[in-house]
């Protein structure tokens, strides 16, 4: 009955086979209101001197400097006010030996002028300006390109665009980024007893957990999922499911995968494709398959809800992300503290998924079935093989099921 | 020459300020598939029963444990084989004493069995079965319910639904998800000097950087931005963006709050709404203003783009992240070491921008003008208003500016 594991590897055996498969990045140009949480496929340097010329930086009057040296409070200088000038405007008049003109924040500094005088050291004596304090030269001006100059260097390719850097590009005036394209993944649940949650829940069926989850968890790695229905554990149907997603980059399929009578996946890679791996000495997550297809990585997940979202995350997440470009963030990587003691199983890796309670990572004990399991789980540690039992309060490394 | 701050007040009362600034939750049904990373709105109880039915967890053979018992590898038992059913099966075969039925995993347990022997300890001679091992009550069978039962509390109200969520639902057949509405943030620049990105930069303008920062920071804070465009500094302008913008739940400008000629938001919210802070003994960020029109909270943000996305991040974004329901992650905030020792500004409370290299906290030292701040910078931490001088090494909790 079923087919056999073609040979037991250990995880990291296979997390090597999974590093080393083929990745083509491509990119394209998106819009700067849809750039927000993509990738930066180029260096960007400033195509613009910030701020784009002399500007001025306090309200005040803006003077030619040595007009105002030796000045006080008790011995002010007169200068002629010839012009008012605020941000957004275009002065036309030029600041000569014996005038100012008034100048708000952010205005452009008029010709002639070299420094800028604060209001509050002045005095408006009808329609004259009495400056009571000597201006440096430079003084409340921000000259053209001092913050960032032409040609300058702002950021690197394979910047994760958040809001900030965003205001960046947006500052240079780049309404078109160029970014890498989302890798597209295919996602098909296999089994005969599985069904959409729209549909009659008959007896024997169950409703579809994994394409929820997977589907989900493709997005939170940067990579557009692309739902391909419940497929029957039949050579067929899965076949033509994927012989229908091979323009997708990725394809992601769970269920199907024991030894048993419904491993078809494996006779499908068998016949269109090549087989990897097909089983891990892990737990859970045994009946994992990977293989490719016209050079496109298929990932078979196991069918239990809790075994598929572990499996994806320790193989297949590091896998899209590297495609998408995006990293994990280190800090969805937690050093915790083990909450109670936690005994392994001899001889098989395991991927233990966790609670986070005060400050503690509490290890959930339930097998790959329960769905209460993912109901509780923040994330998950990693007991390696020789280990045996892990102690309370050892301290353990959380990665979060959910980056960014 | 403009208006005067209405009194400086401490950071810690402007907080306590927006903390008591009421927020009216709605809700609203989405489909499962848009349910991703939204906020549930009520409690969620198991609708079924998990799994819905006696459930086959090996590959094997469905018998009555009674007729196994003793047998061993040298005293097996034959039993005759009336049916084999896979999982999505509906079995109308009943297991007497004497018979069992080849089952798949998943499948239901059929009538009369109420053990199942895994295919290993048995052997197929001429269609009976012979077993080799015998079997405890309930071996092999998840039970109706065994994971989950009908009413059985699954999710709390409030629960963010990150991937794994989502298949928590997705188990119960939870198409339609109770979910917090997203609130609707209304974002204006103001400035006479502010152009969007895809206009000419003509002498004195400058690019728009703050909505551009601010409209994505206000979806990484769980809202959706309504982008309202570059009102001049101009009573009229600003008056009636704002009162195109009622029916946002928060309404955000930046620029126009320094106490000068630009000064406008105060005077329309003197009009048409009430004024509670205006000037902060903040660095950056001490010309912000909060008010409120027809009970909607409206931020005045500083112009200079480091300030505004300090005071975002320290003051709106713990507000829109309450109307949201989103708690910023716990792992957003970083505990780390000052990689040199920061000189702050005596009497004022400090917000500083800071990288994050090997490890450490290294302060931006730019003015809030500087888009290369925001280039740089990774969070920010506080210094108290009595603090003059942080020495290199000390350990500061560094807010992430991008949570989630």
């Amino acid at each position: 009955m079923g087919t056999e594991f073609l040979k037991i590897m250990d995880s990291e055996e296979v997390k090597d086979i999974i590093k080393n498969m083929e990745i083509t990045y491509e990119t394209e140009i998106v819009h700067l209101n849809d750039a927000y949480l993509r990738v930066l496929a180029e260096d960007v340097c400033a195509a613009i001197d910030l701020p784009p010329f002399n500007r001025v930086s306090r309200d005040g009057y803006a003077v030619k400097a040595e007009d105002t040296f030796g000045t006080s409070e008790d011995n002010p200088v007169i200068l002629k006010l010839i012009d008012s000038i605020g941000a957004g405007d275009n002065p036309d008049k030029e600041v000569k030996n014996g005038t100012c003109i008034e100048v708000g924040t952010g205005a452009p500094v008029p010709e002639g002028a070299d420094a800028v005088i604060m209001v509050e050291f002045t005095e408006n004596i009808d329609g004259n300006i009495s400056i009571h304090k000597s201006a440096a030269i430079g003084q409340w001006i921000a000259s053209r390109g001092s913050d960032v100059s032409k040609g300058d260097f702002l950021l690197p390719s394979g910047t994760f665009l958040t809001h900030d850097k965003i205001g960046v590009l947006g500052a240079i005036g780049m309404g078109k980024v160029p970014v890498f394209k989302k890798p597209k993944v295919a996602v098909i649940s296999t089994g005969n007893e599985i069904i959409n949650y729209d549909e009659k829940l008959e007896y024997g069926k169950i409703y579809d957990i994994n394409s929820q989850t997977i589907k989900n968890a493709i997005k939170s790695c940067g990579c557009t999922p692309i739902y391909s229905g419940i497929a029957k554990d039949d050579y067929e149907d899965i076949r033509t499911r994927i012989e229908q997603n091979l323009d997708a980059d990725v394809i992601i399929t769970s269920g199907g995968t024991s030894a048993g009578a419904g491993d078809v996946l494996k006779l499908v890679l068998d016949d269109i494709g090549e087989v990897f791996v097909h089983g891990i000495a892990v737990k859970p997550g045994k009946p994992t398959i990977v293989g490719k297809i016209n050079n496109k990585p298929v990932f078979g997940l196991p069918g239990y809800p809790a075994a598929a979202l572990t499996i994806f995350h320790v193989l297949v997440a590091p896998f899209l992300r590297k495609m998408a470009s995006v990293d994990i963030r280190k800090s969805d990587i937690l050093k915790l503290k083990l909450s109670r003691r936690y005994h392994s199983s001899r001889g098989r890796h395991q991927y233990v998924l966790v609670k986070i309670e005060n400050g503690m990572a509490s290890p959930i004990l339930k097998d790959s079935g329960a769905i209460t399991a993912i109901a509780e789980a923040d994330g998950y540690f990693e007991v390696k093989k020789n280990v045996e039992l892990v102690p309370e309060g050892t301290e353990v490394e959380v990665v979060l099921l959910e980056s960014r």
